[in-house]
């Protein structure tokens, strides 16, 4: 297994940083996780453009963006992973430097690191749909970064696996905001609802192909909150995101989506996005 | 230098981590800073209760905390910090394993880092007290666990420096809860305010050492939140921390604390901390 280390390609086992680098120290960093199909990858550039954003929300310079592109590809090819289904990790953190909370010295270089793996989803989750928990959004303010302090995702996805869920959800203020690594929809009344771009989620790349096909397809939609009183009222559900795709969800907290199975515009999302996806194939 | 990784001693050059380390990829870790006077550990046992609270609350096993506590005398003596001021910092992450957000396999062994550092009290900043400024408490809300998920504290300290402030304290709901890496007290009528103990603040071991000095000399005191509104009419205030021990702060956000002075309470405390601390010199 080759991944790509600052400036290099190297095997898996000989990738070493610090433990001073503030990814480690502080979870100063920023990362992206990009969809690879036989060898294609599913929209790089919108990738490329929010790990360009998170970057700057945090202030990490020294990068060049355009210098990154080419490593996908690389390591997808160095990888033997051209054939099918695979991820395709970047992460960006401040670099190493003396442990100090402020920004190290300008000349600091930041630490670039990727890899790629093999990703298999599951037919089966796509057609029966999946469960979700909703947890208590503890997240901090800035959820629209994708920053590299997932601490409270981790933990809220290991109770959902507990729980034999395939995600948690987060729910702050009365609102459903996101899981914990993708975005959440539901239908009432026909018209999908999802949280507006704001702090509190981060803006997916799925999402935005999402509402696109909602508008190619005559799908009504409002970018809008989903309140946590109304959820049993809903007619559908998803979660949606780059290693989820469209993914229906037939049961919260142990209640049935009404009647346990995919919706119609659920499923209708789903195979336009699974078409899209696999245009390349 | 000297560091300790694992389950050994080296030199800080050789000490390397895997990217795929959980504390670099999620945050999913705890530390502890200690202070060093001499050779002698201000407080170790707390700091080592306070590490243990936070690895049960995050559930990262595998570590047994009586284990770890020869490391930091060892990395003194090593590194020829017994004499004067020194830190020791101790990470512990739930290791390395395959990037996925719920916990890897339960054999994953930990991964232990701890390095010590020289330690400089500046002087000056005690006798003539420092500047803060206030910022929006954009944490999670689990900030009673020393996680290394500090991303939104360093992009306030950072704000701070520029600022040419020593600290930026968070502001919740209108409620003082504590600085990015201090906790905060202000005085009113002659009796000493702190946050109380919450999900919204780190039980600080300086903050405890204050609170003990009050009760000994008979300081009034109350853990009882500083309201925002109210702090123009504060007549003293401090950062207290285990970097910063008992520090009087005389300006906040542009605008003096009262005759911009450290006030009586203030010097009190920070005399009879600094007694504490310099015990065994």
């Amino acid at each position: 297994m080759k991944v790509f280390l600052n400036s290099e390609f190297m095997s898996r086992d000989e990738a070493r940083i610090s433990p001073d680098d503030r990814g480690f120290l502080f979870s100063d960093g920023a990362y992206e996780v990009i969809r690879s199909i036989n060898g294609k990858l599913f929209r790089p550039e919108e990738h490329f453009s929010r790990l360009e954003r998170s970057l700057r929300e945090l202030r990490i310079s020294g990068i060049e963006i355009e210098s990154l592109k080419q490593i996908p590809e690389k390591l997808i090819a160095y990888n033997d992973l051209t054939d099918g289904d695979a991820t395709v990790y970047i992460q960006i953190t401040r670099g190493e430097a003396p442990r100090k909370h402020a920004f190290p010295d300008r000349r600091t270089a930041p630490t670039i690191y990727a890899c790629a793996s093999v990703f298999c989803p599951i037919r089966e989750k796509f057609q029966k749909g999946v469960k979700i928990i909703l947890v208590p959004d503890t997240r901090w303010s800035r959820c629209d970064i994708k920053s590299v302090a997932l601490l409270p995702n981790i933990l809220a996805n290991q109770q959902a696996k507990e729980s034999g869920a395939e995600e948690a959800v987060f729910v702050r203020n009365g609102t459903v905001t996101e899981g914990t690594h993708t975005n959440f929809c539901a239908v009432y009344g026909g018209e999908l609802l999802t949280h507006p771009l704001s702090n509190r989620i981060l803006g997916g790349i799925t999402r935005n192909v999402v509402l696109d096909i909602c508008r190619e397809q005559n799908i009504p939609f409002r970018e809008f909150p989903v309140f946590e009183g109304e959820l049993r009222a809903a007619e559908e559900m998803m979660i949606v995101g780059t290693t989820t795709d469209v993914m229906p969800v037939v049961e919260v907290d142990g209640r049935r989506v009404k009647d346990g199975k995919p919706g119609p515009i659920t499923r209708k999302l789903m195979e336009a996005f699974q078409k899209m996806v696999y245009r390349s194939r």
